[in-house]
């Protein structure tokens, strides 16, 4: 299929979201409402893609950035019509046809886009908008169609007349036009309005005259929903999220209770994987298969291979784990986390970009930080790698098959050697030879008789 | 507006509760269903509050006890109408309009109650009842009205012909009546029926025939339902939280995913703070603005002030946070502890009735309490406030720029002088002077070849 | 009343789930599908319990292993008629009544299995089908009924006429016959269809034809469902949920907010217990009287006696609480944790195959592993018993009215005698006697101007 352009319309501040962030940089399933719109529109591979931009234009421009984006700025906002004119110059050189987008319906998909255009083509008009059919479709642009079905007009809710206000199929505000006649189009909207506008929809009566105009109609009105106030977003959110576990699980992952899970937008599981109660999988999360994530884990930005296991109140963020390993409870995985298979993370243990070898276990209240761990090696309770001295941060390495008594500190930089042990409480200053123990203690006192004497001030 | 009285009937068990705590005891949203009838009532700053007490009435009287508050004790429970002829002699001295009230209805607020009286102002008559429209009315008495749309009479389910079943419109319970008119009315209702009680709508044919009697009808079920089982308990709860979400969403607070949230019915949240899912917001909480409440955290008396970011898992109970400051996750922040701007409490650390300076930060598995420490300083991994004796609690004061190496423990009353470093592994049991470092460490042995010697026991 | 036999039908892959595991090991709140229909199976107390496995046989057979089951093998699968043949010679000698239930239906109940029967014994006749009402019988056999209410014939959708296709009436595929007539008929059914297999529901037409049926008509379509994807599954989940919620809050439990809790099958749950938000009370959980649960708790295989508290994000897995306790938050009971009357464990704390005596406390920060601590017992922040030597698990025993400073480690096998004292940071390796005071500990040194060194390396 010949390739079209895209201009997504990004420039609004959506005073009704009541928010000093530009409306199409609020999150959807812990993405930005464009990133959803951008997602879709690059299913298409256009020959360009332009976004206009205008409240928050660097802050959008910015955290949005992409090569294949050309940003144009609305500096003053004017309408969609005169958001459209500003974007005339950038599409220049392109032929064949344009989609329009509004960057705030975070549901569509390159489906609906390709059906839109595929439409568009077929009916050979000049303009063809996206339409859906509405329960109540009080306040949206009705279409009008003729006797044939083709499309009459659009008339806006306060021009309509009874029975016109009483047709349910309503303007998306999503269109496909002809780049050849468009410029024509643009230039003719005035602004004889209330607001002062230049109102995009105004083309249509020009391309009904000129060109031809369709209707496509597709009957999904959430995907096709805009997001005007943060309740819609958070109703879209509930929609989009229901979509996709829906997908998942007939793919064959099991969530114990979807309602009570919340998922990314980009988010990947494999099969066999049980997700159960109250999880929280954040962006950039990847699940393999026959995983078990337990109840109250938050995953953001990590891996998780095959046959892993999650215990409840895990955090990780930044982690790589590979295969059976098990993580929890109440363990914390930073960035730069990386587990060996078979690797065993217990409760109250914090790993900050470290590696830890094939088999080695972490399983009490330890701080394992800028550490290089090996293969078999076993972490007391309580043990801490002091990797900052208050100036810099250093090193902790520790060989294969090392066993770490508890409550031992390594005052980085230090290298224990492989098969040594470290005798409890002992504060690591020194390297350790491999196969040696390690000791730093002070002789066990007995003071006999004290409770007798501490009794005294009790009583 | 002339002030009105208000009398609250609080008297009954709710045997269908199945507890031993008095109905209007049970909580909605944190806080005692009467708590929230009072704090509707106090809006209208009534002349006098009565509260009518009964089943567990010393309990009753003893928590929401308040200097505004006239208690009456119902000693036996015989109805409704007997219950206000015991708060007759505490009204005595009160003209004008009397506001009564049942106890168990929690969603009702002060604009109703306001509505109520200003309806019974204009319409003049002596006694005004609230009615609402339900769609399945059975077992409510039914509100008949007459040609011109007034108060006919109320007809209990029992006594309904077929075609007043049929009215959907029906009495509440709530009332707005003269003074003057209702001790007259009052004694002379009787107990002429199965339960022998005195029932109070047996004023209301009283009231049509004398002085007069309309019914103002409110169309909101929900806000005007009463709580008789724990399932009503638990449906009204989660309305009066989606009522209270959708009024912060739209002033400008992002609730990613509303449905999995729990909030108190006295918290408050500032503009662009963005609530995630799985929070929980118990009494007392205040939020500022453009903070970031993480998954799973649970906050309850304590104040977060604006920029402020709570990581996943954190519990706050009693804390205060000043701006810029960095929570958890898994960090727990217990009464009195009090954080100055932009510091920072991670991992599995608790601080208890403790202040921290400015941009200090007690970041990994660490237990501050009865400690005050200035500004710039690091606690390290692993530090212990050793604060009790087993007698009495100690106090640890730490100065400016402090820097505190791993797993130190500060044995009670102790002083740190400003600019002091402590070795990792000390135990801290004198003064430390400023800029000095103070260390307690045995010295670090090796025992060459142990790993072989070991190995013959595990073979 | 007379027992009757019971034949579960648990051969079936269930292709739609997608997965390696046989379709009744799937888990519905906890516990296996086939799970659940055996404990309404029991509580008919049958004469013989016969299931057919096929799929995964080994697996099911193993993990629902018991010893009133006769387990068929169905190696070929053809059909439920097929399932039926393979199960004839177990049920030989034999007579009275058969239930057939199928393996994926797991909110079936007792009651309504003895309904079956009773209305089967009722009716005199040779089969009896559990029929439902739906809404949307789409693909259902519609039960076809005479003119006197009786079963005429069960239809299957792609035979249905259009007016059998508006009955709403369908067959569930429950069925009780007389083990006199079964043989005959089983016999008699032929695999002439498209996928060659032998169905159950053929021995309709011969029953209606010798013996007579009857169809038994349950208004409970959820009760009724079956299992055929991760989707029904979930929704059969929440669905069961909401039923036994619904029963412990009739019964006198308070659920805060009964959507946001997940609940196990087999859970226990005592009258004026308050369940907050986002609980995970997994199998097993057995909770007292007047008990409180908090937020953000996981609790599994456990007993919490009555007037314990949970507080949030307590994880309890085969622990066994005693009264008035007060666990968390942050805390982990693992398996063998046993706690006397009025034990506190705190935040970030580990209890693993302890005992712990009435009143002692671990409030901060500690690891209790494989020990005995008797009553009174405080336990410092940080203390850590060091109970693996890297070969063998040791126990350290603690005496009554103990009194343990922080960060304390006890290097198992050890003991403390009764009311002696631990000095904050000592490393324990032998025995301290009774009412003594045991301290290990360097002396605490200072270097003056060390930050001004250290000032320098800074700038």
């Amino acid at each position: 299929m010949k390739r079209c352009s895209v201009l997504v319309l990004a420039a609004g501040q959506g005073s009704r979201m009541r928010s000093n962030l530009p409306k199409v940089m609020h999150a959807l399933a812990g993405r930005p409402l464009l990133w959803h719109i951008l997602r879709a529109v690059r299913g298409l591979e256009p020959e360009r893609l332009v976004v206009v931009t205008g409240f928050g234009a660097e802050q959008v421009e910015r955290e949005m950035s992409a090569p294949d984006i050309h940003w144009v700025r609305q500096e003053e906002r004017l309408g969609t019509g005169h958001a459209v004119r500003c974007a005339l110059p950038v599409l220049r050189g392109c032929s064949g046809d344009l989609l329009i987008l509004n960057g705030d319906h975070p549901l569509i998909t390159t489906d609906i886009l390709a059906g839109l255009l595929a439409s568009h083509r077929e009916n050979g008009q000049a303009a063809t908008l996206l339409a859906t059919e509405l329960d109540n479709p009080h306040g949206y642009g009705r279409v009008v169609r003729d006797a044939e079905g083709g499309l009459a007009r659009v008339v806006e809710e306060k021009d309509a007349s009874e029975a016109e206000r009483a047709i349910r199929e309503v303007n998306t505000g999503f269109y496909c036009v002809s780049l050849e006649h468009l410029p024509g189009w643009i230039a003719r909207i005035g602004n004889e309005n209330a607001q002062k506008e230049y109102y995009l929809p105004d083309i249509l009566p020009m391309a009904v005259a000129e060109g031809g105009a369709a209707a496509w109609c597709l009957n999904d009105p959430v995907a096709l929903s805009g997001v005007n106030d943060r309740t819609q977003l958070a109703e879209l959110e509930r929609a989009f999220r229901d979509r996709r576990v829906a997908e998942w699980m007939a793919r064959g992952v099991s969530f114990v209770d979807p309602d009570s899970c919340w998922v990314a937008a980009d988010v990947e599981i494999g099969i066999d994987t049980v997700i159960e109660p109250n999880v929280v999988l954040g962006p950039g999360s990847w699940i393999g298969e026959r995983c078990r994530i337990g109840p109250f884990c938050h995953i953001a930005e990590s891996m998780v291979a095959a046959d892993s296991v999650i215990l409840p109140f895990s955090h990780l963020e930044g982690a790589e784990i590979e295969s059976e390993c098990v993580i929890g409870p109440h363990a914390r995985l930073r960035p730069g986390a990386r587990l060996a298979p078979k690797v065993k993370v217990g409760n109250f243990c914090e790993i900050k970009k470290s590696s830890i070898g094939a088999g080695s276990k972490v399983n009490h209240l330890s701080y394992v930080g800028d550490a290089q761990i090996g293969s078999g090696v076993n972490i007391g309770a309580g043990t801490i790698t002091c990797n900052y001295d208050g100036l810099h941060k250093h090193r902790t390495v520790i060989g294969d098959q090392v066993f770490v008594g508890s409550d031992v500190q390594f005052v980085a930089p230090v290298q224990i050697g492989a098969r040594a042990t470290i005798g409890a409480g002992t504060t690591v200053t020194k390297d350790v030879p491999p196969d040696s123990l390690a000791i730093s203690r002070a002789h066990q006192t007995h003071v006999m008789g004290w409770s007798e004497r501490r009794g005294k001030h009790r009583s």
